[in-house]
């Protein structure tokens, strides 16, 4: 299935590493891996998907595919800003929050809203989100609460 | 300046009451309300901004402006779906939150990420939103708050 | 009824005179001028239909409602870029081009896709499209061809 | 290089077949196809890929990937309507119209507002499309044309 992975552009090692094993983890299972296509934990979780050959679906604001890092196998330029945050959700059958301001959270709203299960990282305390506490509890939760395709 | 309104599309007596009365305190001091344009506190709140004829912009998620509620004075279609909750906060010098689900959480968090202060009356519990106890604070929190245009 | 006003950006003093005069007609007939909110025919439409005191609807490309031309009465963001050419026709009961280059022409194809009625002031030769020759002719063209709301 | 394909949704055997003659020959070209995903020469041109390999990425207007033709391989959902026709050029480096109306129309025009070389194949005349007499002609066109990435 796809699972759309939400975070911060801008973390520190630590969080890196956590959205790093969650790429290589949702990888290993088969997942393709959505997100925004920018840097943090963007970036970190398509390197580790493509650490196990996985598919990375960049979905970016800006209007220039290029602008995705380079970890995406898939860039998708929008041109839309903010409100590409919307897609970048509605892409997955599932999403992993990691950490996170506002935009993070402006997904976690949109995957809610369109009814996606959503599993957090250390991340916002909203409910309808299931804290879990490592890469791999993560993906055995939207594994199992991704409605059937 | 411009205010947007969010929260719940489908609401209890007691919160459109309070919507109600954001509307007529935010026309009476020259306001213009900004919201998604359909029912629940996006209805009541037009509704009180026009008992003291203030302007009403709605932003629909649809592609038919006629799906506007009958207090909008500009509706606006964009066929947009959800992307649509990032023009609504993106319209507004500021937001107030009334009530409201994951559909308003992700308009707080649109707004915060554009950097529009955030009012919140009986909403979601979100560091950055500036939690009030009446219609009147909420309006005085935004006019405080509100970057000088 | 409402108008979508579409034409380019970069004009010259004599298409500048037949945009003014279209919003000049359109406002003294009662209707709502919609356009791309910016200059060229889009400030001169709405030059003229002001000085007839009309509304003036400005659906902007950028996410700062401080771009539009001054004679726009109600600025809308979207931060759409190109994209938002679909919502500047989608808000028209029809539409009316003006001059104009690629960006015009897809506002034509958008607004017929839509199934808006549209006449040509000196624009694209497009199948679809009636090509009048002033601007009260243009005016009487959408009046007839609109499908009533 | 990625070429955007677009054409009529609603196409005959002919249509159908130098539709599927230009992805055949674009995926040997080593070029990704981009298209709106749905059927008609979006169909076809995917077919045509997929025989001999290609990559076909599918910008659908609708909210639920599971909308894209089966010879899509990265359905992209947008919910956005017609707006989506912007993100179907900007996501090529050329673009080459077989047939098509109205919606096809827009994109030529939403191409060249951004500044992609656009061939033609039995479509609308329109200033800035080179007009090509066959699928290997098309191909060669957006391959001198296209900006170097």
């Amino acid at each position: 299935m796809r699972v759309s992975v939400i975070g911060g552009s801008s973390i520190g090692p630590e969080t890196a590493a956590v959205a790093e094993a969650l790429g290589e983890r949702l990888a290993e299972r088969g997942h393709v891996v959505v997100c925004g296509g920018l840097g943090g934990v963007m970036e970190a979780v398509c390197r580790g998907a493509r650490s196990n050959d996985g598919e990375t679906v960049g979905i970016l604001p800006t209007d220039d595919r290029r602008d995705a890092n380079p970890h995406v196998t898939v860039p998708i330029a929008t041109g839309l800003g903010h409100a590409r945050n919307a897609l970048v959700v509605m892409n997955g059958d599932a999403a992993v929050a990691v950490d996170g301001a506002s935009g993070t959270l402006s997904e976690i709203g949109l995957a809610l809203a369109q009814g996606r299960p959503v599993a957090g990282l250390d991340t916002h305390d909203v409910e309808g989100v299931a804290a879990v506490d490592s890469p791999t509890a993560a993906v055995e939760y939207v594994e199992r609460a991704a409605r059937p395709d």
